[in-house]
């Protein structure tokens, strides 16, 4: 056996290399990013910005202008902590650190996988309890899993990934109060929806809030962010790895998340999409499209996998979930712009058409 | 108490929050920085090739345009593997991730003291084992610790970082092989080195060697590569965060790195102003000045905290080093441009010679 065979926990061994599908030449609505590029405009003077980084010397380790250009964009009070790091995904895997050995992570089902993923990769346990039929919390289930895991740590997607939908605050409201775990609230896609955890930040000390600026333009940057209460912040950072937020994300983010307006606008533009791709996925016969408060519906579609292959044949790339736990038939689209939506709307339609002449 | 007190764990609350001191207006020769910023005819040209970039997408998730410049800028054989991170810090994390609960990771002291730190934040058991008195390895105390504790990692650094220093190859190749522990050079300052471990990963399968571009004049990209068997890296990879090399990085370092010709150039003048200030430190009376390796110079002087001071009131910034552990009255010094070292040696000339006229 060789020797990393012999080395490598089993767990971290079984694990199947994540597979990203090529995406050369289609159009891209597979990955929740935003269709809008930067006004050819805006892009000479960041440049001209960006000439005077200086990329021998470290970036800033507190990256406090950074910090401050986010609470301007996110409208995060000052008496909150924000934490920054390389994606959520740092972040999360930073929550993780801080628990103990054999401590627990819940959280809910079908939902983000690096929940599950980074509870592997940092020796924790993972429970994951289903959601409802229709993607809502099912509050008993979740307060028997606390009650009975007693976890350190609740990840609650809101609004969900993959499904889309915001959950009931009353309830979530709940779990927060009756738990002695930290509850982290995932907002990667506060900028589609109706509702956030922000301002109850103040009410719950063990309330914590993420955000990233992957959904709303900028996934290029990987920039994730984690607010709470400035305590628990000031705790926190004595794990995050020194000068984690590189001085290019650093000066690039401060050009260009000042930009407010221009991100509000392009975020109105696809709330309103949503709406017309929603309108028109629930006019095709048999298919089911689910409430979405996030830049993407899911949708539930006869011959899922098929669609999806045409799809592709046909030049445009969604993610196809069809396979998933609980997810039986499902694909996942996201919210392009007014022609990559009314392309893929056509294909769909002409998908189905096909079909229906072949069962003539 | 408050939640997060009552929350996190001891060991994690116990950590000072690391101070780095500001540097306005300083010269910096504390952080083992290149002095050399960019030509300015490559800046524009530069600029020009990041306009591509599409800030709206997630990053290549293989980073493989990229993988491919850092194996022409180092001559990594392609039989090898690369995993990049943001900095070193995060493989030396990824590493550590990989071992199991109640594993132990040993190194040398003094070293880099993120080793000590990650295996912390990681929930792992840290060993450390002292240098001799002129900071060489100990071999027989290492192979000791080796048989006593059992580590599942064991880092060196080659150079070694504080000291500069490499170590004996035939001491390292004897801990490799009687070792089941994988073995993990860090060779951050390998620009600056006669000796490098990377051929020699063709012959043992335990060992993986570590890099960074922050010492040849890119700190602010925080970009660091792990080399190993491909089979090594493979399995490591399943550790890694998606997308964890921002777009920003991949495409910068895409464009910087190729100037190979550039990078050598100053590392050179780098190597020839180490030789020229190691030279003048050795004349001042009562300073020793260890052999370096790396681009800084290890330095035990009289009075090293007031000295450190006089510097900094003078606009120098170097690391005191004088309070940590076998490191009594040492001070740490980048090796700047031929002016800053003018100037470094000129202030600490000036210290003595008021200190001897104070005294007489």
């Amino acid at each position: 056996m060789s020797f990393i065979h012999n080395w490598l926990r089993a767990d971290i061994q079984e694990i199947n290399a994540y597979h990203v599908p090529c995406s050369d030449n289609l159009i891209k609505l597979d990955a929740m990013e935003s269709p809008f590029a930067l006004p050819d405009e805006l892009i000479s003077q960041y440049l001209a910005y960006l000439a005077d980084a200086q990329l021998n010397r470290y970036p800033s380790p507190s990256a406090e202008e950074l910090n401050q250009t986010l609470r301007d964009l996110m409208d995060i009070p000052k008496e909150f902590g924000v934490l920054l790091g390389n994606g959520s995904d740092e972040l999360i895997q930073l929550l993780a650190l801080a628990c103990d050995t054999d401590d627990t992570i819940l959280s809910i089902e079908p939902s983000f996988v690096m929940y599950d993923m980074i509870a592997k990769f940092t020796r924790l346990n993972y429970q994951g309890v289903s959601l409802t039929q229709d993607y809502k919390l099912d509050l008993n289930s979740i307060l028997e899993s606390i009650n009975k895991h007693k976890p350190k740590l609740i990840f609650i997607a809101y609004p969900n990934n993959p499904t889309g939908n915001t959950f009931d605050r009353i309830a979530i409201e709940k779990i927060i109060n009756m738990t002695d775990a930290m509850v982290v609230l995932d907002e990667a896609y506060y900028a589609y929806a109706g509702d956030s955890f922000i301002s109850d930040i103040a009410k719950y000390p063990n309330l914590v809030v993420l955000r990233t600026v992957s959904k709303i333009g900028f996934a290029g940057l990987r920039l994730g962010l984690l607010i709470s209460s400035q305590e628990m912040v000031s705790e926190l950072d004595k794990l995050r790895l020194p000068y984690n937020i590189n001085i290019l994300t650093q000066v690039s983010a401060n050009f260009l998340l000042k930009e407010k307006d221009e991100i509000n606008k392009n975020a109105a533009i696809i709330i309103e999409q949503r709406q017309i791709l929603s309108d028109a996925l629930k006019q095709i016969e048999g298919l089911l499209a689910y409430p979405s408060q996030a830049n993407f519906i899911l949708f539930k579609a006869p011959k899922a996998q098929e669609l999806f292959d045409y799809l592709k044949a046909n030049g445009i790339l969604i993610k196809n979930l069809s396979g998933a736990p609980k997810l039986t038939n499902c694909l996942r689209v996201t919210v392009g712009d007014n022609d990559q939506n009314k392309q893929f709307i056509s294909i769909v339609k002409e998908f189905y058409s096909l079909k229906m002449n072949n069962n003539d």
